[in-house]
């Protein structure tokens, strides 16, 4: 594997090479007075006045049908803060193509200037009508709640902040497979949350509603607890579904007796001594990336039975790339308005269930995200749940 | 030619099937571990990195360089008025697409919901950070003079509305050989502009520069003149500048010994009589879209030495095809940060030198707009231009 160093001054050199992830081409010929008569004036006429007499014809006569916008303020780009919007496009570039080469979706990376939540949402109401999808990226906490809020109250096309949903759904799938591999019961867990922000919170609300013992969420100052007074409203509407016990202390008072740990913190927060005061058959997922909350091999080391991370190069990646192109492509089939909570629970037992049980294992508990089998399923899925939120 | 009802019934079969006339495509690869660790995370870091340190290095590790937004508010789209965004859209497109196949930049189609001209100024400039040049478009007058104007000011990348100054281009390029053809001196032409809305005011200005004698506008209520009061500031402006001779009255008052016609208004307003009216070897440029102020053959007869129109089934096509694809190009090479009068003067100049005197006859005053060479002489000249507004 080649070093950080080396990653980044070929990234680079490739990045200048490229110029550009993404490209915009032509589906429509331009070359001939007939081409023009049809794709531009006066042909061009027929499509603009079907549209305006039904709006919903812009998914039949446009690019909105298969059209989804990447959008970032800057704040929260990869593990690098709050770099800017321009700083942001080589991350949201990426994303495009891969919604492109996943799941045939056509992506476009904006960044917006602004910080400001009203204003963010403002401007992207306002170009709203130009996609059949909004996917959110990079947006810090807890501004990417408020922000995520207001549009799907206020639009009718699918908006996904994929750092709390996509992290969410994949981590649910595996956890599904994860339980089974450890023959517990979804209902008997208590799980650990390290990490409550966008990520952690959702994540959180997810494997409540996929019915889960007990969650203890921690963040840097400590277990979240509806008995102590939270100034973030996200946080202290968590603490108030999640630790039923009203535990309080440390992240090393959290995970006793716990039979799930889930980190979406920093690098090294999780110690050996950790793993070996919880439950039987430890679950481990240290997804702080690069560097995890512990080192595979010292997780297993300690005692961990399964152990996922972020990363390529271990067992058990848990990355949402299994997630988002499959679930806007199934929202896009069905051109559904919203992306329910049901919708992101099909999506990640569908991932699930894309191990076989013959194949599950404590290394094998999700596909890789390279398969790119993943997508169809996922959004079959996804266009199959009943609607509602 | 097909008949119009034809035309439609095809052009809206063909967008059917097109689903869209452009695409977004990966222009770096997305398949193995490789592939991803140096697109996405975590080789990505390093050219964000990099533009956060230097903003103007999104120029050279995304798209930005090539990429132009062509954003309209869907109030004046073709001839069919206030459609809305969602129906402009096929025309944005077909926008995209020519900017492509000409020009080879990447354009990308956006529509603005409000109608209200701080709502769209704003929402520009919070997106603009993702391009590297905004193409307003089918923006209805006067909103669009202001919209460009604040626009200019706040941004520092190129912003051109092409209604008014690709058809303000094209027309001074059709101008200087109709001149030279007819023998006669720009600074000693009287022109009448008849329809004083976005591409009418435009094409005044640019001619103006160009060192016209005089211009007579007229509009739905008769001759712009300085002496009477016009509400419309934009009106109210040109008409300080142009009708030296402070004439008043109609249309046919206007044409009384002019030496130009030039038509951005409705069919079939020129009358025969008019163009027997004006002075010797008359120059009608009659571009309404998709039927002229007077069709070809009666304005030949009547006596006209030279006719152009909108039209690709006549010779002579005033199309600003020919425009805004090398501006553009332009523009982006040397990354100007307005397109000034210069640019705009050098561009008409250069579409006009495309006609070698030997082929310059009434019939042939200007290149087709399906000429591909054009973008890159236009672009030449542009980018040859000494900044300065």
């Amino acid at each position: 594997m080649l070093k950080m160093d080396d990653v980044s001054q070929f990234a680079l050199k490739k990045h200048e090479e490229w110029k550009g992830k993404i490209e915009i081409t032509a589906r429509a010929p331009a070359n001939t007075r007939e081409d023009l008569t049809l794709a531009y004036t006066p042909g061009v006429a027929a499509p603009c006045l079907e549209i305006q007499k039904n709006p919903e014809l812009s998914y039949k006569y446009t690019r909105r049908g298969n059209l989804v916008a990447v959008i970032t303020d800057g704040t929260a780009v990869l593990g690098l803060g709050d770099i800017g919007g321009p700083a942001g496009m080589p991350v949201m570039e990426g994303k495009c193509i891969l919604f492109k080469e996943f799941a045939g979706i056509d992506a476009f990376p904006i960044c917006v200037k602004s910080k400001d939540t009203d204003t963010i949402v403002n401007t992207i109401v306002e170009i709203s009508d130009s996609f059949g999808g909004i996917n959110l990226e990079d947006i810090s906490a807890p501004r990417c709640f408020e922000i995520e809020k207001r549009l799907i109250e206020r639009l009718d096309i699918p908006v996904f902040h994929d750092d709390q949903h996509g992290t969410a759904v994949v981590t649910c799938a595996a956890l599904i497979n994860a339980a089974k591999c450890a023959e517990k019961k979804l209902a008997d867990l208590k799980i650990v949350i390290n990490g409550a922000g966008a990520a952690g919170i959702a994540i959180a609300k997810l494997m409540l509603r996929l019915g889960v013992g007990d969650i203890v969420l921690v963040d840097r100052k400590g277990i979240l607890c509806r008995s102590e007074e939270n100034s973030n409203p996200s946080k202290a509407e968590i603490s108030k579904l999640t630790n039923k016990m009203l535990k309080t202390g440390k992240l090393s008072d959290a995970v006793v007796g716990a039979d799930v740990f889930v980190g979406v913190s920093s690098p090294g927060v999780l110690t050996e001594n950790m793993i070996k005061s919880m439950a039987e058959k430890p679950i481990v997922f240290a997804m702080a990336n690069p560097i995890p909350e512990i080192m595979p091999d010292v997780a297993m080391e300690a005692g961990a039975y399964i152990l996922g991370t972020g990363r390529s190069d271990f067992p058990n990646q848990i990355n949402n790339l299994l997630v988002f192109p499959g679930i806007f492509k199934g929202a896009l089939q069905i051109r559904a308005k919203k992306i329910t909570k049901d919708m992101k629970l099909a999506a990640a037992k569908a991932i699930a269930d894309m191990i076989k049980s013959e194949d599950l294992n404590p290394q094998n508990i999700i596909p890789s995200p390279l398969d790119k089998n993943v997508p169809d399923v996922v959004a079959k899925a996804v266009a199959g749940t009943i609607l509602g939120c």
